[in-house]
């Protein structure tokens, strides 16, 4: 089965498209969630993060950045979120790689909230934390 | 004033590094929103998203990707958001340039929600607003 982007790349579905190039799609959100709002998509189906290649991952951010120039020049937000969700818990709802531009505004309706565990985070659980990145990079 | 992070990267600040190259670095979020919270820093003092050189903007997505690899292996966190704060208003707390990598877990207390505003959002405002971007990038 196609995803929603992929359909969109294909022109099957409509979308406003703003970029494009042989790797990368950004197009509107449809959730307009702020005004604004747009998706960095790479072209290959690829479900996640996990799954980019250095290049692709890299072209994507550097698109990224210039859109978010681009959105900054033409809206003046009072600043801007890169937001990329991979698996539903994370909230992705289309399972093919997507960066969120989210333009923000003073009083919009967008919540991004975490909470400060460093009170219940133990000198041993930073080192054994670090340590087990660090493992599985290598 | 050098930021918290050129503190660090210069190991003024303490900090549990897990990875590091000529132009970025990655520690551990002191804050540890949730386990395995990762934060991916330009070594150079770049504000913000806005200012980053293409070199750089692919190069921190490169690292950031690979990383989020490393970190699924790690914890097998069920999701992952890979988030940059640009502005006070987008929850932007230290001015220098930064990617968080926030491994997700079934019932853990981060809130990321959007509100949809497909329905008061016209036609004319997706091709206007799709219109300001496209020439705001050439």
């Amino acid at each position: 089965m196609p995803s929603v982007f992929t359909k969109i790349i294909a022109r099957e579905i409509p979308a406003h498209v703003v970029y494009e190039d042989d790797l990368v799609i950004a197009f509107l959100d449809i959730s307009q969630a702020t005004k604004g709002h747009t998706l960095v998509v790479s072209k290959s189906e690829v479900e996640n993060v996990y799954g980019l290649s250095d290049e692709l991952a890299g072209h994507l951010f550097r698109v990224a950045a210039r859109l978010a120039r681009a959105i900054q020049k033409a809206f003046s937000p009072a600043g801007l979120n890169v937001l990329n969700n991979n698996g539903a818990v994370a909230g992705q709802t289309v399972f093919h790689f997507h960066l969120h531009l989210l333009p923000r505004y003073e009083d919009d309706d967008v919540t991004l909230a975490f909470v400060n565990h460093m009170d219940d985070t133990g000198q041993e659980d930073y080192k054994e934390r670090a340590n087990l990145i660090k493992a599985a990079l290598s």
